[in-house]
């Protein structure tokens, strides 16, 4: 497919590695057994039937060119992965699978399986980050250059204190981002409109045992048409996509031919043009900036999608998948490739002093260290607040 | 200005007449004042010079109509309001005025004074609505109506659970939207470029004064190109607008004339026809969600101007001011709107009764209680999260 | 209102005195009068009725703050319009007055006229920026300079020609609104299910009759819940506001401190700072992108809004009305702003032929002229492009 | 990959096939062979290279896998493409393949070639379509029907006429596209800063022979940072993408269990739900929905991406690709559910006439005839508009 050259060069490929068909089938599986699970121990299904449909569904017994050849006519995966589940069971098994449950339980509570190593990778990749951040702050704590302000060059500040900011905006996304991947990934179970139908007053309790077993947040309710964890999620994702351009800009305005104050790290092959062999291309920067605008169209839809009508959306929640999935793994790369980018980034110094010299002449010559301000005190600050971050983590 | 006609009743009446010209000043010069004082505390500004300021720098002495005419000279109104403070002051004072701060500085920092009131008056709504969702919740905890999913009928649930739906959602997003109010609006204070230029190792501390003073919360660094904290704050309006907006589709869709389980509360003149004398229009949830659709917009632009150059922008800076802004208005009205709603709701129960027979015969007629599930359970759950909610609020 | 500082600074100032709350009432009585005209033409109101409908409903006998502070009750500015006018009426001329119309005839058909004169503003300032583009790109044909590509310096280009790829967008962006402008401001009228409502088969011919008489076009139906025209209307502003912010970005890039290719026409008072007085911004450029940021986000509303339910919108109309006002004039100001930038735009030579050989040493010292290709062919053509534009228009 | 799942259930399953890796790489070969084939022809290289060219760079010689790893090292396909290619050819000819061009060019290009198929097909559905509503209006021109406005029913018109707006609506949409279709779809050849470097005068020549060689359009110049042609023709994805949600929109309303005026074809196995056997789901109007709010996102990104720096974009550039690619496909795929939905759509006139009666009491009993108004004018102009389009297609 055209994803391979068109939209996968702006993902993590070890993520999408990981999200790959038998992993949706094994998140579907995951979440069926767990309910099994869950219902036998509340007695609600018999002893020993949580084993015998272990024992029959199992991901590799799926066929997953009929399964996805299916999911148009009923709109979700759940159904074609139910019909073929229950095929395969014997008769007297068929009415405890998928047993009180609905589409939307499954592939609700089997996309947050799916999702959340993946926002795991991104918050390790936050901390590589945090340990390049750290690295070019103490190195370049005292080094001055010129601020720029509305593209133009204003009064001097330091290197280390543009990387301090940096950081400081990152750990504030990085905080929301955790928070949700703590306390925000909810398990999905509420039967055919959300009320557990024909599961009485276990339902709630089901809920919360079965978000224990998946290992997943338990919700105050079902929230079918209570779109407000994937908003507040997606948010999250868009703050670090925020992040991480931000940072990505800087540096290739930096890497400008007539700045020269950055380059991006040297690496056999990269950046590299088809037409002009002398050059060499931020290409990071421009694929992060490419992911994070991608990320930002992800959260319109989720956001213009997010007023579901009634009990079950027609369109608006099936209009979710591909932008929550597209910006779990998005992201993911766009980390990895900030994370590599300030790990081996080239600072040329002799170029930001160039640069600061035609400043300081249009000043009024106050001595530099006037200028600077506070320069050395935030990136202390920042420091702390890093060891802190790493410290807790 | 066509704004009365094609904006204003998309808004909230009262919070528009609060945010007007002169509460721009105010706040522009509570700023400056409350600057120069931390400046003095400091003994960064002679003894006395804050006082003499103050006395000089009254919102009543700009020429409101020279700042507006001023704006676009330099981009932001900061800097003919400054022009005109110092052509207020003596000689003498005139240096103390503005003392190491930029233009964005005052700005940022008066956006966060002018919205804080109405974030809270926001929440404010929200409380009442709560209060209204706790009296449907009570009043109507077990009365039966049919659930729906794709638009379709699917099986029975009671009105109190869909009232509990509505009010679980909101309470995320109150939450969220509090945790911004109480720890997210923050004071804006770094210089020309983020650095505190000219004021050493003062900066931080007096950023920290400054927040102290106008009751704003204190940033690890400035955050001239670090947009997280709007961010946050705009997905948390977004996540509130969402919810106000969920409530009325269903509110709309259960107002139709072949539904007819809901009226919006009966009022003189509202919801009128100009040419159908005889309808009666839920036109409430049709201002709720004209305004959702701006606020999700809104955040597009905040979302789409997050990555901003080097140590300030050119025009993802000045993009930000009217979606932020409008936001806020947009969503204080339709709180005004959605807890009035709530509050009147007119609930057919005949009609529920109706609807919910036509689908009953279509099932497979097992006892209705066995449908309704946990619908009590989580109507009870929820009204002991309101009662919480109350009680620490 | 906040407005005059936040949102007006990147509207054209003309722009919005003309669209002031007058206008408004004056497009309202308008089409309600030009209807009264048809109608009576075609034997549908008896002869003189018009007439005398129009020498009571004059826009000044309106009271404005009370139609403002009515507007939300129903939703739309027409029921409390109509109410005023039927009330100055006598009783037996009220029921030719809005006959066979609805609200959103009337306030759609307004709104096309509110906005005719302010999109032909904007193609005026398209011509004068012909004009301008035309100017450099003759007096810089062949003056050569460095091109840049992904942020780095590439080969070399003429200065003619990048005038000529600004001029060529625009004209493109030019054709489309013109299209528009000509062809797709349509008149509405359909009653209040847009099949003429006991107008029988006179409807289509009234509606005919009305867009002669008003100056709009017409459409092939009632166009209620059928808004390719908006989508048509509002791409076309997208693209040349995309025009616009292009040309911007480029000219902010060659205005930075290193690079000083270009800068913004030399203006009293314009693109200063409040904090560093050896500045200059090019604030123009920052002003340009703002807007456009702002229209991208307005046509999202009218995109997400466009699938309107059945014969008319609960929410989905009432929201386009801000942002397709407020793109008009963001437009138009956009435009004006960068007329002027390109009338007055300060070329310096010597910086781009200092960064040009930065260039050329790299090169493997081709001659010159050969890098330079089709500058001056492509120069000409769009010359060309633009002598036929500037003859036919 | 998830994509099968989660995101193909709304794109046109033939139309993914024909975008599959190998139809990339033969658009990549197509378009260096035309280009060596022009410039041969130009006598810019020796007689029968391209011929020796062609015999050697044959689509399947290409390793896909190493192709696809590649991507992201120069941030897009040419780039490993060009190096596979050259590789593949003996040391003399290499220097004449991928002469003068730049990577943009040929991907331009190549999209191109590979969405345009893509489009006619759409443009086959939309014929397909029109013969659905035709068929429809003429059935249905007179029967009755209750129009409903913000929601609530208001008074009456025919089932024809609501056909013959979705029908109007959707002729207009169809013609902005295939106005794009038929010249709108541009060749890309202008070198690496766009000036054909190297080639002289004869570089825009070449882009024309190069375009007619490809069957695409040719523009006035290359286009690289300039966006008109994307946004014009992703505005024109986005109207027909209205146009079918809209229409989507109303089929659910009017499917609804109160209303049941509509249902979707009955169709072997589609609408089911996993817990609701009785259930039957409009979820051909819900994948369309999904589609297209998919659909407005992408337009999103093309426009926010629209103005891109000097003379190629970094980061801006690449993030066009997916959604472009996308929304072509999810587009395709919506119109092949609304034709089948149109053709075999079931009309309930027993619950049209149920409906329409208790508003009919409502009305004060004016006769019916009366209300229709020009329903039936409206539809004999739409059938004459669909004729005419059938005639000259």
């Amino acid at each position: 497919m055209y994803d391979r050259f068109f939209r996968h060069p702006f993902m993590s490929r070890h993520g999408l590695a990981e999200l790959d068909d038998r992993s949706v089938v094994e998140a579907l599986c995951r979440v069926e057994l767990a309910l099994a699970q869950v219902e036998e121990e509340a007695g609600i299904l018999p002893e020993g039937v949580s084993a015998q449909l272990a024992a029959v569904i199992l991901p590799a017994h799926f066929d997953m060119d009929a399964l996805a050849a299916d999911v148009g006519k009923g709109g979700n995966v759940a159904i074609p992965f139910v019909k073929q589940a229950k095929a395969m069971l014997p008769e007297e098994l068929r009415r405890y699978f998928h047993h009180g449950a609905t589409s939307q339980d499954i592939v609700d509570s089997a996309l947050m399986l799916l999702i959340k190593p993946r926002l795991e990778a991104s918050l390790k990749q936050l901390a590589l980050l945090r340990g390049g951040y750290g690295k070019l702050m103490r190195r370049y704590r005292d080094l001055p250059m010129i601020g720029r302000t509305l593209m133009q060059q204003a009064v001097p500040m330091t290197f280390g204190v543009k990387v301090a900011q940096w950081a400081a905006a990152m750990l504030k996304a990085e905080e929301r981002l955790e928070n949700v991947v703590q306390h925000g990934l909810f398990v999905q179970f509420g039967g055919p409109v959300g009320v557990h139908t024909g599961l009485g007053e276990h339902g709630l309790a089901l809920m919360h045992a079965l978000a224990g077993k998946l290992g997943l947040a338990t919700p105050m309710l079902p929230w079918h048409t209570d779109r407000q964890p994937l908003l507040a999620l997606m948010a999250a994702l868009d703050g670090v996509a925020v992040g991480a351009e931000k940072n990505a800009l800087d540096i290739a305005l930096m890497c400008q031919s007539e700045v020269g104050e950055l380059s991006e790290p040297a690496q056999e092959g990269v950046g590299g043009s088809s037409s002009m062999p002398h050059k060499s291309n931020p290409i990071g920067c421009g694929r992060i900036r490419a992911a994070a605008r991608h990320i930002h169209a992800h959260y319109g839809v989720i956001s213009t999608s997010g007023a579901q009508p009634l009990e079950r959306g027609l369109g608006e929640w099936h209009a979710e998948w591909a932008p929550l999935l597209d910006a779990v793994v998005e992201l993911e790369g766009a980390l990895e490739l900030l994370a590599a980018l300030i790990d081996g980034l080239q600072v040329h110094e002799e170029a930001m002093a160039r640069n600061l010299s035609h400043s300081l002449e249009a000043l009024e010559q106050r001595p530099l260290a006037e200028y600077l301000g506070s320069s050395g005190a935030q990136v202390d600050r920042v420091l702390d607040a890093l060891a802190v971050q790493t410290t807790t983590a």
